[in-house]
């Protein structure tokens, strides 16, 4: 894909510059001319004969961020002052902080808040566990939990390395839903010490949001936390996607005018998204779904499947096709690829069934360019902001921990997902609903609180709730 | 010790009252007379024949709050709209949140803060491990660790328990030094396992406070995290109240005109902080310290010893003494007392050194009640609020952090904790300094800033920052 300036990878650059008529021009044609966009003009301070003025310039890498600095030195009459990577300026000293809900002025305060009076509080959770939930963060706080082997699309980058990620959905949870949420990454990626360590967390979280965790392990430590912990356990490159993923589908079939029940879905990757998107499917009615990994389809009788592919076997791809990827895609009803860039061709979606419905997930780069197949498909999506129909989780998870919190849940029942999809799927109107408007946008303020009260009221039915 | 009303258990009263004379009057008196304190009156609302108003009652048990409300409930022509503990309500769905610094309002924001930006971020992080001290909440982030085996007063009252008093340490160190600390409550009392879940979190943490996690297991906690990880460990209840007790000795000495090598103190109290005093006043320049359990004296030959009381014993009691509390108190110059109530009587005191000073700190009922020794001590300090020269860890602990944290110190040295005593006792004047002002009070804000710059320069003196 090419590479397009962006935010990602801005720059502040604080320039001196001779207070002559033209001069703005001059340069704002040098950054141009390489092909930084400037998308800011701020801080203006007139010195008589000189001007001093910030440029935010978004570049599409480092080096062309560098293009945009020798550009501007090339010019007379202009001098840098300050050149700031922005992202890894606001970046500098973390992205949250702990805030104090209660004052520390005077003695009184002291006195209820530490001691004496907090061991009151003390005494009685002790008496009474339940009122963890009540009288301490447990309430409203979820660790994001990271071994940081599956971050984004870097792979195993370690720990410490993924906290800028974990801090990130952090603020996601807290400005989408009123969540606290703590980021919790953890230096080992054995599955046994994993859970281990989750476990021990327990009495100071009120629910467990796991993250980029490489798969299949994800798949045993969701699995083993979820059945040995008192608060909901939900991993979010499975379920978030799922849902949301769901959603999408629910509108999309509303345009093509088809039913979950007589689609087939092709989907391509089997990590742990694309064995939770598969999951929800079925749960929502899909009757036939075809996975595909770098070998082909997966089907019974495939040698050397793990245990998780072994199930995923089992339960979908109802005719037993086998093949590679190009091979199933004749007659699908939709594509949904979870996996890299540039996996299938226009002539693959030519090959699917009339109106073919095509998620193009990956991330950065989706499995095809939505713009090669535009007149080919009859709905598209990606993973990306800049294309219409951004599948995003960040439209799932605050909705959801909300719902459970807010509904005192201990876990998050496969009814919740499904009803958080609901929700996402019935922000989008009548009016609003069209090919290029199958989901919300991210921004969109009405979707975690619609997805909190599905969750919850799904909880409630459920009976899961405290 | 008498029961005197805190606001520790005070109660918040909406009451009703006919709209006549002498109401307010003949309540506030109902009051008095079963033992309340009125300390505020708030919420005043009137309705022609009513008048609205909330009474904040300091009480001394739940058992007096409920004989406050009786002593209304029992008044003609007012009637109890709400009746509120007001410890329980400030505890309500916790003390801490967790906030963002960065602001999500748009793509570009998004665009930074998280995907695709945040990339950049973490791979210069994995690139460079040290960036982690800069890019991610690691600057300025500490855990407080606890097991809940030793809290407060109250003892073995589990994790979810000790939350509230983590959650409590979390708002002095945000209020005194700006350090974002969050609580870290594990369900674990296993010395082994505590280490292994606090290395596995390292990432996350810029240092790790260690809380209420009962001796001898705390010692041995502290040494290997202390051993093993690259960012500062410190044991709060030993080190915090081995610094603010150094602090105040000075202080006295200076008062009494004596000098730290000439005098002898009596250590009542061999646990995490009886230990650690002993040691921070030898480190400072006391070459004769008896510690004494409630065996007694500690001495080399004592049977029974365990491996903490057996280094105890082999470091301290130059002269070999014997035999109860009691019998070693004669001659000493200094008492300091971290066990338990009412263990030392008033002969004890007289049996001591000319000018005996006298740290009673036992929480909340100081070995000896200070009114009783008022005239033959020279000095008395206590952890009490109530009395003067409260010897209070808040003194210590935002501040060593802060100037850790500062200098980037991968340790907290023994002369770090020295330094920080010596800037806690530097901050009260000699204008200030009297036998009930040793100590500056636990709200002057001048004392972290100053501990935390001791702390940075000996830090940095010792070589032991990135």
């Amino acid at each position: 894909m090419a590479a397009t300036p962006t935010p990602a990878y801005s720059v502040r650059i604080r320039v001196r510059m001779d207070n002559e008529p033209g001069m703005l021009g001059r340069v704002a044609i040098a950054i141009g001319e390489v092909g930084g966009n400037i998308s800011a003009l701020q801080g203006f301070e007139v010195k008589t004969a000189e001007l001093d003025e910030d440029l935010v310039v978004n570049c599409s890498s480092e080096a062309h961020q560098e293009q945009v600095r020798r550009a501007i030195e090339d010019l007379d009459g202009i001098e840098i002052l300050e050149f700031e990577d922005r992202t890894f300026a606001m970046h500098e000293g973390g992205k949250i902080e702990v805030l104090s809900l209660a004052p520390v002025r005077d003695m009184e305060d002291l006195s209820m808040a530490y001691t004496p009076g907090v061991a009151r509080v003390c005494k009685e959770i002790e008496k009474n566990p339940a009122t963890a939930h009540e009288y301490t963060i447990k309430r409203n706080t979820v660790a994001i939990v990271s071994d940081g082997t599956a971050v984004l699309g870097l792979g195993d980058i370690g720990a410490e390395a993924a906290m800028p990620v974990m801090e990130g959905k952090a603020l996601l949870f807290k400005h989408f839903a009123g969540v606290d949420a703590f980021p919790v990454c953890i230096r080992t990626s054995s599955v046994d010490e994993i859970v281990e360590t989750v476990l021990r967390l327990e009495p100071t979280f009120g629910g467990i949001n796991l993250e980029d965790i490489a798969a299949p392990g994800a798949f045993e430590v969701e699995e083993r936390l979820d059945a040995e912990m008192d608060i909901p356990v939900f991993h979010d490159d499975q379920h978030g996607t799922a849902i949301v993923t769901l959603a999408a589908l629910e509108n999309a079939l509303r345009i093509v005018d088809k039913s979950m029940q007589d689609i087939r879905v092709v989907v391509a990757g089997v990590g742990a998204a694309g064995v939770a998107v598969s999951k929800i499917l079925m749960n929502a009615g899909v009757a036939n779904v075809v996975g595909c990994d770098r070998q082909g389809a997966v089907h019974m009788g495939r040698d050397g499947l793990n245990s998780s592919k072994q199930w995923f076997a089992e339960h979908t791809n109802p005719e037993g096709l086998k093949g590679s990827l190009s091979e199933v895609m004749p007659g699908a009803d939709v594509f949904v690829g979870l996996s890299g860039p540039d996996l299938i061709t226009v002539d693959d979606v030519r090959s699917m069934a009339p109106d073919p419905v095509v998620f193009a997930m990956a991330n950065p780069d989706p499995e095809i360019r939505p713009e090669m197949i535009q007149d080919v498909a009859a709905v598209i999506a990606t993973g990306r902001s800049d294309f219409p129909n951004q599948i995003n989780n960040v439209l799932a998870f605050p909705g959801v921990f909300r719902g459970a919190l807010d509904a005192g849940a201990r876990r998050v029942t496969e009814n919740m997902k499904v009803a958080a999809a609901h929700a996402i799927a019935a922000t989008v109107s009548e009016a609003e609903l069209g090919p290029n408007h199958i989901i919300p946008s991210v921004f969109n303020q009405s979707v975690a609180p619609a997805v909190a009260e599905a969750c919850a009221a799904a909880a409630r039915a459920d009976g899961v709730c405290r």
